[in-house]
């Protein structure tokens, strides 16, 4: 058996404990399919006085991360604190430029400096792993970067967050309104206190740059003009029962997308159609989808996040190098990445889901079907359904009070819709911009 | 850029011709991942001059695999023959004593003869890698043999056979025989003249037994008396709807589950909750499910069967050869696999569903329930309708008509249920040993 592959791990948090108990707990096992064990040799986390409930006998404490980072005494340097900048990214880049490999959940830090820490890595010779970034414990990275080569890919779409999803789910079930969900959400511990990075859809975007990479080809690209980042925080319990009448069900997703004129990347609510595997994706998992051309589709479901789930993929990582593979981090050589050229907006064509608050006077839905007509928007499905009689008569006001309707559109662009609905506003036949919600199939 | 990868290619069929295709389509953009070129060396086929609409221009031509195999000009045999011995067998040995690696698609004769060629491999320092070989498409070799190595599975459960769980969502979907399936499955290529491999179970019995060596560290086995097997030839109308009723759907799946005893290993019609994932897997397509201790559960869904996505998986192992990653077959040295020791049969306990025809006659009912009260097992459900009221006078011989009646049991084991329903028969209350298939929960 070869030496002991030696860890310095940078985080003793949720996911740096569930690393200790695994390697604790199933070391001679892992010794055995890797041909060497693994070791926890040093550690650095902030505060050394805790019962973290995991032996650290033996184990060397450091103050600093980049002095652990640069530990003679270590070959692999396991990076678990998160931050883009920081501390995370100073202690990988000694690492990595003391000769370490590294292997690290940060999809902070890989989407901001992932091509340069991968040419970093590449020029030192060693391994920058990072499946547990994307997906919690779904061996997606793995699958593009290793599985998927003889491929070519057209789509990666996936439900990359857990809070959101949860929250979506139980708006959906228990019909409870988003703020309600929210503060269930952080209750359990599926939301932080400050959920914005969650809702807002950025931890999403940050996922989503590193799969279109992957997948790709493309240097990482989380720049606003190259990813466009909707949340949740405007989705309704009405638009969500409407969808589900409509034989919809609301995700967020993230989507990143082959074009003739680039790699388009988006993450916003969707509309999948319920008869879809991705539509019944239920509470905190995650679930990626891959359309390629020659395995045709591909869907992998699974925990998103927890300090176990996460671990598993950090020790998959760690085999991996105590078994000697190594790899381009991006799954080719980071020189040879090409930019990430974002398309026009909205160039991929999409049915869409209009919710419209109409004046019900005569008229306005033949002016507003006529708006449509004019870009070429058919549609597919127009509910609208009369409002319940009221007891006292019908009086001028009531007469112009807006009541809903929901379109399903067939394919159309954005731009074409949102051309459409700019005029059915100016004309006065809404009472405000009307709502939309891309529909993607699978 | 290294020197290319050369491959010798025996089996010209529908996996190799796309093979074929997928290199010349996507060599560049592979050679630019891999960091060298692959090229198609030699190729051995039977029929020379049949035009298979791929270019072998410069490729050399063999008639025997097995001075292919031999090929002091390859590096990789890819055998895409197929058969458990004979051609596929000689010529892989022949590859492996001559130090070339190797990748197969060809379960049958792993699962007779894998530990055996895992040894020889392992002894060359040469790569047999088979992702192909189970589940088409979908990555579930890496997956338990890379990305799960931090886990101790408990239990792998899957659809592996698209010819069965195709004409199980036909019988479901549109009330079709078992019988008028099957023709319909001839008719479209989804099955061979002789469907006996597959609806019999054996091929799922092959790749399942390939899955429980590699989650479990056990010698491949797929001996009788190490894996049970029953098809879908006994399913009837009667049994999906009856399932659909009581909120399950039947399907064929491979289960392999640890127990105390040793590993369990069972291809079975399984009764699934509707409202699981595995129960929404609908026609051709394959899914793996995984238990496992620090991931929790792991979904995986993609083509099981064809030349583009079995090439896909094909094509991902030549890859890891390319870019220089060396594994054990199996994910541990095959001198280390332990023997696999069934345990005795049926000891995993699980619910079961139970189709009785049950004499209409006084008393009878209650003496079933004893039978099943002593030996514990408690129901959940019992379905039982009022037959529609016949228009003549009842006699006899109607009172005694045997009228079917469905059961759910809560858990208890297979040798427990089977006990009570010999009983139950011997007692004369039914018609004819009542049919039970197990229910697995996800």
């Amino acid at each position: 058996m070869q030496a002991n592959l030696r860890l310095g791990l940078a985080g003793l948090g949720t996911v740096g404990v569930s690393v200790m108990r695994l390697l604790a707990k199933h070391g001679d096992e892992l010794a055995e399919r890797c041909g060497r064990r693994v070791q926890v040799r040093s550690v650095c986390a902030r505060d050394r006085s805790r019962d973290r409930g995991v032996d650290l006998a033996g184990v060397n404490w450091f103050q600093d991360p980049v002095k652990l980072a640069q530990d003679p005494n270590i070959d692999v340097f396991v990076e678990l604190m998160g931050g883009a900048g920081g501390a995370a990214e100073a202690s990988v880049r000694a690492a990595l430029n003391a000769g370490k490999h590294v292997v690290t959940a940060n999809k902070a830090l890989l989407a901001a400096h992932g091509v340069e820490l991968a040419r970093l890595a590449e020029e030192r010779g060693v391994s920058l792993n990072f499946e547990a970034a994307v997906a919690g414990g779904i061996p997606i990275i793995k699958t593009l970067r290793e599985a998927l080569a003889g491929n070519q890919v057209s789509r990666v779409a996936g439900i990359l967050n857990g809070t959101c999803n949860y929250m979506l789910t139980r708006m959906e079930k228990e019909g409870l309104s988003f703020d309600a969900c929210l503060a269930e959400a952080q209750r359990l511990g599926y939301a932080e206190a400050d959920p914005s990075f969650d809702i807002d859809g950025h931890d999403t975007a940050h996922k989503l740059a590193l799969l279109a990479s992957l997948a790709f080809g493309t240097e990482i690209n989380a720049a606003p003009d190259a990813l466009r980042v909707e949340g949740i925080t405007r989705i309704t319990s009405a638009d969500i029962q409407a969808a589900d009448e409509l034989g919809y069900r609301i995700k967020l997703l993230g989507i990143a997308e082959k074009t003739a004129a680039g790699v388009e990347q988006r993450v916003h609510p969707t509309m999948v159609p319920k008869s879809s595997a991705i539509a019944r994706i239920d509470g905190v998992i995650n679930a990626v989808a891959i359309d390629a051309d020659f395995v045709n589709k591909l869907l992998l479901v699974g925990p998103g996040a927890g300090g176990d789930a996460t671990a598993s993929s950090v020790v998959g990582d760690i085999a991996d190098i105590a078994r000697g593979t190594w790899l381009t981090t991006m799954g080719r050589p980071a020189t040879k990445m090409k930019p990430s050229v974002p398309p026009n907006a909205a160039s991929v064509a999409a049915g869409f889901f209009v919710r419209l608050a109409v004046f019900d006077r005569p008229g306005a839905f033949a002016a507003i079907a006529t708006r449509m007509a004019e870009r070429a928007i058919s549609l597919e499905s127009i509910v609208q359904r009369a409002r319940a009689p009221r007891a006292d008569a019908p009086t001028a006001h009531d007469k112009i009070a807006p009541q809903p309707v929901i379109l399903i559109t067939y394919e159309t662009t954005e731009a074409e819709l949102k051309g459409a609905l700019d005029q059915i506003l100016a004309d006065g036949h809404v009472a405000e911009m009307p709502r939309y919600i891309r529909i993607e199939t699978f």
